[in-house]
């Protein structure tokens, strides 16, 4: 996905060792587009940049069940995994919405930093810290093991679902943001992620 | 609505004390579906799943306004009071989303476990843990009460929307996955949602 | 944006110095809503709030990246600032939904209290009791200043991403609720923020 490639000179090997980014991000491709009224041969399109093609104008939707392999409990960058599963349907949406939606209620989804590792395991440092675990805790939900209840707590303070602009076919995030998802029980398991694509 | 329905096995008198449940979830109904493009006559599908009604391939919109009564401080599972709002039609979208938007600042509305009510219970001891309450919070907004400033931050933790995506005709979610209402105030009040359902 | 708008009775100049506001929110305007059903012949519609206008019922996508102003780190109200970049557009839209998407991982977006400042400074207060930060922050990655990472965390605790219903050509929002973005980061940068809007 080319909102997550690097240039040259931002992590160039010099600078792997200390995994510095530059301080502001770089210029953002998208601009405004208002797109075709299907049917009322109008165009809604406060600047230029219209959408030639009319086929392009139909609404579509697309939905897809997609299955994670299972992952370590921590924060995992999942981007690629998910753009790798709706690629080709993805380019063919114009102007769009993506949504995913996790079937679990003991993991997360979220958009965070997509280029150093040390910011995901910080974040399973907080939120291990946040949110007690083990003999000391009050949790009356206890049957599941130690880290049960705590995982159901994470999964809402997260959240499992998140919705993307699609641009252009393409995923439309930030240049360093990824989505992640988030293992917050101990045994992994696969991890299954209801994937629905609108746009047009 | 059914992905809340348990078999005897799972939830017998025998277990109802202890409140087990199998270890892991039973398989998903759900599978890759891709939906027809309006207007153009060619079929975006990448597996068998087609539609084959071309009454569903419209798109469609249903918005609608629903109040739920008053509940007492705490998390409080709410599926069944809105699939019942919705049910009717919920039944016509082959493929899509619902929206929901609670129009407060003092709840929220999440989605998590929604069998044993200990899971409940235990979230809102979370959440009286992690937002100070009371003489020694920190808060300079409090001429509402000492809970109103908590219930503020706890609104913006869990957050007061969701989308879910609709997957034949019913809100396609996990086995144990839940729609919560946590309500943050002392005094209980009417709460709104709005509801937005959209797809084909 | 109406739903900010305040009485004079609700907040006169004799009140100004308390900012007290009633104890319960006036009636919310929206109405349970079913539209046309495109193509079909159809109508939708449950109850008597019909969309007599044809030209309405067509499916529309509008999309644009609004970039804010640089904001000094805590909360701020942004509803207007939003509004006011979508306001022509919004107002064609007689069900739908707007759906805001910030670019980066060191602010957020979330829905909470519109009125009182104090609101927001006790948010940017817990956030930064409950996120450590400095010397005895436990974080692995610190090379972007000891505010980088708690930002992260933060981001991820209230998110980047929020969907508001449209309704009769306005966002749908409860009359306390208003839009904020949250800086998390010491220095004030423009942030840039992705608008899609969909509906009929």
């Amino acid at each position: 996905m080319q909102l997550q490639l690097r240039s040259s000179s931002s992590a160039s090997a010099l600078f792997s060792a200390v995994k510095v980014k530059p301080p502001s991000s770089p210029p953002v491709r998208v601009k405004a587009l208002f797109t075709k009224n299907p049917g009322s041969g109008t165009l809604k399109n406060s600047n230029s940049n219209t959408n030639p093609n009319p086929m392009a104008s139909n609404p579509r939707w697309a939905q897809k069940t997609v299955t994670l392999p299972p992952l370590r409990r921590g924060c995992h960058l999942i981007t690629h995994k998910i753009v790798k599963e709706i690629a080709q349907d993805l380019s063919e949406f114009k102007c769009g919405l993506a949504h995913l939606f996790l079937l679990h209620t003991s993991a997360s989804l979220t958009i965070n930093e997509n280029y150093d590792s040390d910011v995901r395991d910080d974040t399973e440092t907080f939120l291990n810290k946040i949110v007690p675990e083990g003999r000391s805790a009050p949790w009356k939900h206890t049957l599941e093991g130690p880290d049960d209840m705590p995982a159901h707590i994470k999964s809402s303070m997260f959240g499992c679902t998140l919705t993307i602009p699609i641009t252009d076919g393409q995923l439309n995030m930030g240049t360093w943001q990824g989505i992640w998802l988030c293992e917050h029980r101990d045994a992994p398991t696969p991890r299954k992620v209801v994937i629905t694509l609108n746009g047009i």
